[in-house]
């Protein structure tokens, strides 16, 4: 089993991400995160999407994924090749006991408070996923009310270009 | 018409994005951003989606989300009770001339750079709509290569928790 990470330029419509999503349900292949903006293209918008399995069914994901007419192209961002970031916000209950150690962990992790309550604190943080996984298990010894994060998205590093897979 | 941030707690199956999707697509109701990761809690994930249309329009959409089985709770992510957030990251071809100019709006936007490669500069950036916005106008006075953005994630302001939904 691995953990892959797809980023699929697909057109910009209506019916592409359920047509996508549509194609993970269908097989009952679970999607960890999944995130989808617009390009510098209006009328392209890019997805990223992390999904584990064993070899096999990532390369019937990817195999099936080409099949769709609104996917343009299909990279896979490896580790060493690729920028992967993701964005999580944490509102964790912390009145003045606590406020001081969050802060702390906070500031340690470079994330930002973002919204301070009576008894609650908000922290944004921005990295890859084992930062931002070890920050939120560093905040379990409190008590976490929410918590949301974007899914990862990333870009491949060096000098490609959108223009290398649209025409 | 005005743009509505939907925050939906949902059931962490491998149907329900297909199904939250289908919803939009069936009706032509075109999705600006969404994304969707775990939340504390593995049972539930939690999906942030932006979507611009007339009131009526909206409250069809929210309307229709609140029959799926699936979704345990929609919250509006209004502009003063939360706070919202999204993550860029661009690539700029940006050689030996253009790198330092890069630099300079990369910092005054507080954005990191994550790559650099011999032709290209990769800028990361968190923060509202607006900011990213302004930041990605003024990086179109260079050459944007490639640009992806996370699409919109938030959490309402203040104390509440995610027991307040679910049972």
């Amino acid at each position: 089993m691995r953990r892959m990470v797809l980023s699929i330029l697909v057109d910009n419509t209506s019916g592409v991400l359920s047509r996508v999503a549509g194609l993970f349900s269908r097989r009952g292949y679970n999607i960890d995160s999944l995130t989808v903006g617009e390009t510098q293209d209006p009328a392209y918008s890019r997805m990223t999407v992390a999904v584990t399995g064993d070899n096999h069914i990532l390369e019937q994901i990817e195999k099936q994924l080409r099949k769709l007419e609104d996917v343009k192209e299909i990279t896979e961002l490896k580790d060493f090749e690729s920028v992967c970031r993701e964005l999580v916000l944490v509102k964790v209950d912390a009145g003045k006991e606590e406020r001081e150690s969050v802060i702390s962990i906070a500031n340690i992790f470079r994330a930002k408070i973002v919204d301070v309550a009576e008894t609650s604190l908000m922290v944004e943080l921005t990295g890859n996923q084992a930062k931002i996984d070890a920050f939120i298990h560093l905040l379990e010894g409190y008590t976490i009310l929410e918590l949301v994060r974007t899914g990862v998205t990333g870009l491949g590093r060096g000098s490609g270009d959108i223009s290398d897979y649209i025409d």
